[in-house]
Parts: structure tokens; C-alpha cells; sequence
């Protein structure tokens, strides 16, 4: 076994071992993960984010999505020595933004980043989350960033919730999760 | 002058170079500083991580408020070998957590961390954020973690909006930001 496997697996177990799942939230038949403790444990951190950011070529930038992402995102750009992008949920940003509305499961949500002051073409960008559920917020912030010019080198999340079809809808992209065995 | 005070007036000097300063936002006579293009630039970012960071003795954990404070909380814990105490704002974290509702202008906010899995008796805290307003946030967060048992070393913030008080209402406790001469 690879030395980054091993990193990985070191920090997946650390997740497993520290994050605390309850079960009925925010509704019930709803399994909640919540990784606050993961984040607040100095070594489950410092495994995770270093597991999150191994083994990508040539990101010149990290994007995390508000807001359990920028706590991710924010971290693995500074071990990696890049800037981070705020991928801000509507409304949160003065004019001008870009943005893009996507379905939700009842509804529809939207999410911006700023149209002065950051120019995206021919970054190359990763996008960093908590978990993948159905991908469909990861999957409008690929359209997002692709329509300002951008490429995507990938998305690393810490779990996937298997059987609601994320990796599916993102097949074009290279999708990393530590849960990966 | 010595060495932390030049890197906290470079950082300073990065911010007021590439922040989006926006008249009219959210509400008519409010000037909002979009920190947004400064976070997305290497430079700027590592600039401004290391000066929050700066001078601290003895922190054991770093907070950061929902949202924007978890792309500077989460940086500054990574950089400094800490992890990042998340607080939520209302009804994001599963039950059962700790809470403090606090006075806004108009009505009232609630922040919360969880009461399971993150132990915070005798632990010293550095709380990170970008803007330092009228302090209610940060004043209710110090009061949440100080319930909980902690000690509060510091609040370290990127900016003071002067003369609303902010750093009055947190007269107890040892408040930086990077915009001090």
C-alpha cells in the first residue's frame, strides 16, 4: 500500500472515529453526519485536509462551497499554498456576481461568486466539500466556475452518501472521497 | 519596526488592494467590503492567515463564525497545527447542541456548537472572523464558549468597521485586527 493510501485511510479512520451521526436530522429517515468534532480535533484535521489535497496535479486554485466547504476548502488552499474560493449561496454578495440557479429536491437554490476582482480563466481549480450526497450542488458549481472560464482538476470530499447518485452526475469529473477503499 | 508588525502591514496593504469595496450594501448608506478576491489570491491569503495568527500565546483551538470567519478560522488553525471549532448560526447542527441568542438591530440570532463530542473545559481560544462590527456576534460567542468552559486568549479580526462600538462592547478581552497602526 502507497503512502498516500495510507494517509488516507489514517484519516478516514479518524473521521469514522470522531464525527457524530444522528439519526432523524433535518428530517426524519435522515442520517446527519456532523463533522464538527472531526474539524475541532487537531490530528483528525490535520489528517483530513492533508488527505483532501494529495495528489492533484497543477490546481492553481481551491474553491470551497458555503459553508461547511470553506472550512475545508479554506484549509487545504493554505496547506497548499493557493487561495481559496468562496462559492457564496445567494444573496450574500453585492453586485455584480456570477450565478447560477440549480433544482433542489423541493425548489431551487442559486450560487454566486463575485464578477469583479477574481478572474477564473484558465484556472485550474479544486473543489473541496464535506460530503457528496445527490452532486447537485458540486455539479452547479462546476457549471458556474466552467462558464467563467475556468477548468476542473477535480472534487475531494471527506464522505460520499452512496445510492443518491452523486459520482453519477459528476462522471465527467475526477470525484475523491476518503471513504474510497 | 519589528518583524510581526511589518507582516501584519503587508497583509493589511494586500487586503486593501484587492478587497471589492461595494456602496449600497445590503442596505442603502452601508459600504460592504467583499473580502471574496482577497481569499482567492495566494499571495494575499497566506498574508493574511499568518498576521491572524500572529502573536498569540498558548491557543490549544481556533474558532471561526459562520460563514465567512470559517475561511479565515479554518486557515489560521491549519497554519498554526490547531484544529477549528465551527459556530453555527441556527438550526444547522443536529441536536444536542449549546446556544446563545444574542440581540441584532432589528430582532435576535442564535449561534451554536454541539454539546457532544467536543469537550471545551479549560480550553484556550482564538476567535477568527473577518469584520469586526458592533461585536454582537463576536460578544455572543465568547459568551457561548466561556459557558461551555472555555477561556477566550483573543479575537482576531481582518478588519474594524470604527465607531460602532465593537471594540467596547469586548472591553474584557484582547481584540487585534490587521487595519491597527
Amino acid at each position: 500500500m502507497d503512502e498516500s493510501r495510507k494517509q488516507i485511510e489514517r484519516a478516514h479512520a479518524l473521521v469514522e472515529a470522531r464525527a457524530r451521526r444522528v439519526q432523524d436530522f433535518p428530517e426524519p429517515g435522515v442520517e446527519f453526519l456532523d463533522l464538527t468534532p472531526v474539524l475541532a480535533d487537531a490530528e483528525a484535521f490535520g489528517a483530513v485536509i492533508d488527505a483532501l489535497g494529495l495528489g492533484w496535479a497543477d490546481i492553481d486554485l481551491v474553491a470551497g462551497l458555503d459553508a461547511r466547504g470553506f472550512l475545508l476548502g479554506a484549509a487545504v488552499a493554505r496547506e497548499l499554498g493557493l487561495g481559496v474560493l468562496a462559492i457564496r449561496k445567494a444573496g450574500k454578495l453585492p453586485p455584480p456576481v456570477h450565478s447560477r440557479t440549480y433544482s433542489l429536491e423541493y425548489g431551487e437554490a442559486t450560487l454566486e461568486i463575485p464578477a469583479e476582482g477574481v478572474d477564473l480563466r484558465g484556472r485550474r481549480i479544486l473543489i473541496v466539500d464535506d460530503v457528496l450526497a445527490t452532486g447537485g450542488t458540486v455539479g452547479a458549481s462546476i457549471e458556474l466556475l466552467e462558464e467563467c472560464g475556468a477548468e476542473i482538476v477535480g472534487v475531494s470530499v471527506v464522505l460520499e452518501v452512496p445510492g443518491l447518485g452523486g459520482r453519477d452526475k459528476l462522471s465527467s469529473t475526477t470525484v475523491r472521497s476518503l471513504s474510497e477503499s
